[in-house]
């Protein structure tokens, strides 16, 4: 009775629920702190002390209506501003409240800028590794995702490829950096590349080409790497921006999308924005959530605490033989596996209470993505079966 | 270069945009204290002291990775079992957690449902007067909007046409009781013979129908008439709920589906609309508003206050020879158009500087929607206006 589309969702659905129901048989009989669940990117680091103050402070400072009234479809007019005046202080950028609009998330403003761009058979290209999610966004609106394949030697976006890979039914590119699964940062260096292969190909096809930058990890970096803000650098760029993990939200579904005035079709795009907020049921981002990240624009997770981990699981995974691109970003590692087929290391893996994703969830079959968003101490307590793991296949 | 579905909305939303303005102009000239907007559904009534009260108690007393976190798609456990325990308690259900999937509001619910069951081509039936939503919901899944005509009498459904209506094409009805735009409260009766319909069309065409019940007023009733529960009625009824109106809380989006056990395809379509949550791009419907509600459950906006309202505004208006169902629920009166095309009326209105919103956006032409969720003194200071409106087209 339901859907056809939806029927293979469901069919695939009970494989990641069977994968669930393992964790918990497997914490069942070993107990759960002997079982290593690195299979989620939910954030292990408590939110800044911040928010909960700005949450309360928001319910005894302003008026009801306004904490839990409907506003714009696009968002509180002033949370709006404060966030184009954060980022121009921070990435020397002159937006405002108009480049704005407040979004269920990321995920949510993926859907909203991809309802807006895309007809039926358009395509939308990305770059493997990516988030899987991905395809099923592009295909809500019938749009086909074309995937380049990945540059396993640094994780970097396969330009060549990419190039290759763009035509006429091109409508945008969704890049994500820092990386899921990779924990990568594209370089600037990759960041002006692409460009220009979009303003070539943009002239060439004379066609607009939009850059979607999905950035939920901006702000978990490490090394004090910068990651460029791409309307610096394309002027058809649009960011999708999450405070899920920089403030420890991800249920509380908060970000925005930034739409500048200078890509193609700019006022049509806004206005499309705002509808598509509208009529896909999201109606606004929540409001009580958008007035308190507002008021802590500045404030962020404690990174020290993802940064030890991902120094003790990195130099203990090489230590062991694994082969891994150190990420300056994100909270994953993404490791090869010690066998072609990643899905049956992934079942190797388990046989040591250790659950991992096979990278072929992510279109780059061969690896693993660790995710490593767990106490310091179940990090620690893994890495006896990590090695033995490892030893297995020497 | 946005998509072309979205180009014909965008040019839509000007004109909506351009009353918004025209309302902003004329508070401009003549003060906004003379300018009575009745265009709105936004509640006027505070949401209930126990909402804010619940939600420092959420942030005082629970783990923060709790209260933000990532939960299950279909919303947390503990909180779909509450409101499956408070939903038994009142209509006389057995429902349990499994059976409450939460959502962004009632529009985020009703899209979820509508992704889950809808194949390209498939019909939705709903009566007019109807939200206008409905039509781009039904849209965002390729599917087909089917309007029976509206019975002007008394605004229940019309049966007959409804009858005739359901073919092999027909996945689902929309109902929405009590209504926007009416305020009528479709009748015991209404239900029994509704639900009669659908039993035997499912028999004679052998296949499946689903009764989906657009509830965000079910607690806006007035004269203590009861709402029927569907899920008592029909076999294959879906609810869907949203504390937008019964808290105040509509900027929160905070709502959720009841899926009973007995519908058919059961498994499949709980499991769809649990995937479909999460690639809508929802994920999860906000995560702190889920805790707080389900610690107010029982809570209620103060119904008098706009009970006050209809009955100032409906006494008036039939006064001065306006005709009107009297509403029995939420916020909102339906008043026939004093001429023929609801627009010019509209127009008409607006000389008085009364903004009222065209029947015709609800399917329903030669009929305009006042909404009551304004001040009780606005109603007071508008009643000259409506009076001189009448006068002039006697």
């Amino acid at each position: 009775m339901i859907s056809d589309k939806m029927m293979e969702f469901v069919k695939n659905s009970s494989i990641i629920r069977a994968m669930f129901e393992e964790g918990k048989r497997l914490a069942n009989i070993y107990g759960s702190e002997n079982v290593y669940d690195f299979s989620l990117g939910n954030p292990s680091v408590e939110p800044p002390i911040q928010i909960k103050e700005a949450l309360i402070d928001v319910l005894n400072e302003e008026a009801p209506g306004k904490v839990h009234g409907y506003m714009n479809n696009s968002g509180h007019e002033d949370v709006r501003e404060s966030i184009a005046s954060f980022i121009n202080k921070n990435f020397g950028t002159s937006f405002n409240s108009n480049n704005i609009i407040m979004t269920v998330g990321a995920a949510g403003g993926l859907n909203v800028i991809l309802k807006s761009l895309l007809n039926p058979g358009d395509e939308v290209i990305t770059f493997a590794p990516y988030f899987g999610e991905y395809r099923n966004y592009v295909g809500n609106f019938d749009g086909k995702l074309v995937v380049v394949s990945p540059n396993t030697s640094n994780f970097q976006p396969n330009l060549d490829e990419f190039e290759k890979s763009i035509s006429r039914k091109t409508k945008a590119i969704i890049i994500n950096s820092p990386n899921n699964p990779t924990g990568v940062v594209y370089s600037e260096e990759t960041i002006r590349k692409l460009a220009e292969i979009l303003d070539r190909k943009q002239t060439e096809l004379n066609k607009s080409i939009y850059l979607i930058s999905d950035e939920p990890y901006r702000e978990l970096v490490y090394d004090n790497v910068e990651v460029p803000y791409l309307t610096k650098y394309y002027k058809n760029a649009i960011i999708g921006y999450s405070f899920s993990k920089s403030l420890s939200l991800p249920g509380d579904r908060i970000g925005y999308l930034v739409i500048p005035n200078e890509v193609d079709d700019y006022k049509n795009l806004l206005s499309a924005a705002n509808v598509a907020t509208r009529i896909l049921g999201f109606v606004n981002a929540p409001s009580l959530i958008q007035r308190a990240v507002a008021r802590c624009l500045d404030a962020k997770v404690d990174l020290g605490i993802y940064n030890r981990n991902r120094e003790l699981l990195y130099n203990s995974l090489l230590s062991y033989g694994y082969e891994c691109v150190k990420p300056q970003g994100a909270f994953y590692l993404f490791v090869k596996a010690l066998e072609e087929d990643d899905k049956k290391f992934a079942e190797a893996a388990k046989k040591h209470n250790i659950l991992i994703v096979p990278g072929s969830s992510f279109g780059c079959p061969g690896y693993v993505r660790i995710a490593y968003c767990v106490d310091y101490s179940t990090i620690e307590r893994s890495l006896p079966g990590f090695e033995r793991l490892a030893s297995e296949y020497r």
